[in-house]
């Protein structure tokens, strides 16, 4: 079965006036308790690893229902309650406005001294971001809906007609350069697609390779560097690209422990972000390379590199790669026999591979024979 | 006199024909000496402090004339010999065909093991670097001109039409993204461009600000987002922007020790590559903000973050932010009276202020008073 665009399973959700409504609601809830005399409280999903759980059926990693009560009346928790109302009160100006602030803004923006005292609403950023955190919590909605942009990283190429506001454009119109992925993806009109999947590379050097090579055109893919970790800007048009438009996702990264992380994160979320993943993650992504099998297929030994670190069987081990690959065994989505295999593999062999090592070959076997023979055998990793 | 697009000052130079000439006279010279029954050798500028000076007429980092001598016939330099003609050999493959590669794709494509010994050709990418750097000061060639790209990084957003290939595009049509500089930009064609001057801005959520308040439009000024230290491609662009096309180039950065090294990267090079100064950095362009200064004329006070490390007057100082401000108050093109009272009061202060510290006025204030206001009033440093 070749590897095709399907029937979408999302729809485009993004509304500003679901966001504010939900604030409103969280201030009318507040006014209520301060109206009946009682202490004004708001319950917070808990945060950490005790409120987080992989879940087997959507195979994601979810939030459990744990929740935190946090007080108005509370030496311990007074600050924060302000801090909290604060935040909302901000997103709220924001997205009425159709304003984004990113989170530094945000914070120096709401950074000021209470009337009467010598005490700063917020010391540091450090104070301001679990806040935004604990409201993406709270009421269910992206940091993003919130107008509040992550960092930016990444660009796209590919025949994919996107639409921002009054503009229009097409990401394979773009020269060699492509088009440079925002922070905040939510209000992007997807027009037309020309493609039967999208690729998601982690080196810009091997994306630009692949857009040299006419890899885009000539496959029909659309083709995401992430360069490096995905950003939140990134995972989420990956999410919305292959629920909302039914593009499959095939992931293409260095065959390391840093590089199976990056498609860790895009395939099943994060444990920082166990409450987004139902809209940051993709668990439907597939893995086409590096791998360790690649290794021997392909006979790369003499440009793998050694992993970094200590063995589990020396002195002082495991530790660096060796360290991170065990801990990846351990990962639920890593525990299928294929996972197993090459992770043994690597720390067996003691090397890992780049993607770029096959240039070894020819600057076009990526191109030309790697990717187009691995995808349409359907040699991919879950 | 306000700031305007001036006359060109340089014509459009790449020409992949005169870097193949370049290459075949190397090789030519080389066939000579073999053919004179002598031992082939290359004369290659030597790299180091010691062969880089300040140049105070072109305000550029500029490379000396000391030459060190290559043997093929001498223990100690045949390895590195028979680098340098491989490289020298992949370049003009890469360049007759129109093809770029990556450095870590140049290194992979030419390692391999010599012919009846377990020799490699090369170990590690730091052996194959060097040997580009050398080429690009041996042909006073860019690596970009040899179709060796670098590390891609920084976008743009603004009214100017890039011809690249069969692609044309304006780069203020392509909704809050903006256009991905690529790792080359020396074949790109400016077609058409309608603007004042270029604003060079360190973080991406200041241009993502700048992007949404209009300001590229209102002030007319296309603006290109370094996103940290600005790569090679963001360097070169700027350059050509502001020698082929007259545009004035405007910085701005967090007033810290980092972002004035952005700067001063920018503006005249840096040590490592100041064999490239010429082509590289653009001494004209002058410094909008973050000042010391603006921390008492906005009022500001309040979000400055403090210095990190030690300052000189105590004990294990001057270290961190300390230290690098006073190595930078020895910079020659910081010796201006203007920069060393930036400078000194970063020191007494002991503070730094971010671009985003501004959004503590409004989101808006950056936008429509503090950079229009500004670059109106000239208050630049140089």
């Amino acid at each position: 079965m070749p590897i095709k665009r399907e029937k979408p399973k999302e729809r485009f959700s993004y509304d500003p006036k679901k966001v504010i409504k939900k604030l409103e609601d969280l201030g009318k809830e507040i006014l209520e308790l301060v109206r009946e005399g009682r202490n004004p409280f708001i319950d917070i999903p808990t945060r950490g690893l005790s409120n987080v759980y992989f879940d087997e059926r959507s195979r994601l990693i979810k939030m459990g229902n744990k929740l935190s009560r946090r007080y108005f009346l509370n030496v311990a928790h007074a600050r924060k309650f302000m801090q909290t109302l604060l935040i909302a009160a901000y997103v709220k100006r924001l997205v009425s406005e159709g304003k984004h602030a990113s989170l530094r803004e945000a914070y120096y923006a709401n950074k000021h001294s209470l009337a009467g005292s010598k005490e700063n609403t917020f010391e540091s950023q450090s104070e301001s971001d679990p806040i935004i955190e604990d409201l993406e919590r709270t009421l269910g909605v992206l940091r993003e809906e919130m107008h509040l942009t992550a960092d930016r990283r990444g660009y796209v190429y590919g025949d994919l007609t996107i639409r921002d506001g009054e503009d229009e454009f097409n990401c394979s119109k773009l020269g060699m350069g492509g088009w440079a992925v925002p922070g905040t993806v939510e209000h992007l009109e997807f027009v037309n697609i020309n493609a039967d999947y999208v690729l998601v590379v982690e080196t810009a050097a091997m994306a630009d390779r692949l857009i040299e090579e006419k890899y885009p055109k000539k496959e029909k893919a659309i083709i995401i560097a992430t360069q490096g970790q995905a950003s939140r800007g990134v995972r989420r048009l990956i999410h919305r690209l292959h629920y909302e438009e039914g593009l499959p996702i095939i992931v293409f990264t260095d065959g390391d422990p840093y590089g199976w992380y990056i498609y860790s994160t895009i395939k099943q979320g994060s444990i920082n972000l166990a409450y987004l993943s139902e809209k940051l993650a993709t668990p439907e992504a597939k893995f086409v390379g590096m791998t360790m099998d690649d290794v021997e297929k392909y006979d790369l030994r003499n440009v793998t590199e050694k992993l970094k670190g200590i063995p589990p069987n020396k002195r002082g081990g495991p530790s660096g790669d060796y360290k991170r690959i065990i801990e990846e065994m351990n990962y639920p989505w890593f525990k299928t026999k294929e996972w197993q295999r090459q992770l043994k593999l690597a720390l067996k062999w003691g090397v890992r591979i780049e993607q770029q090592a096959l240039a070894n070959k020819s600057l076009e076997f990526v191109a030309k024979k790697y990717l187009p023979e691995k995808i349409a055998k359907e040699e991919l990793l879950p």
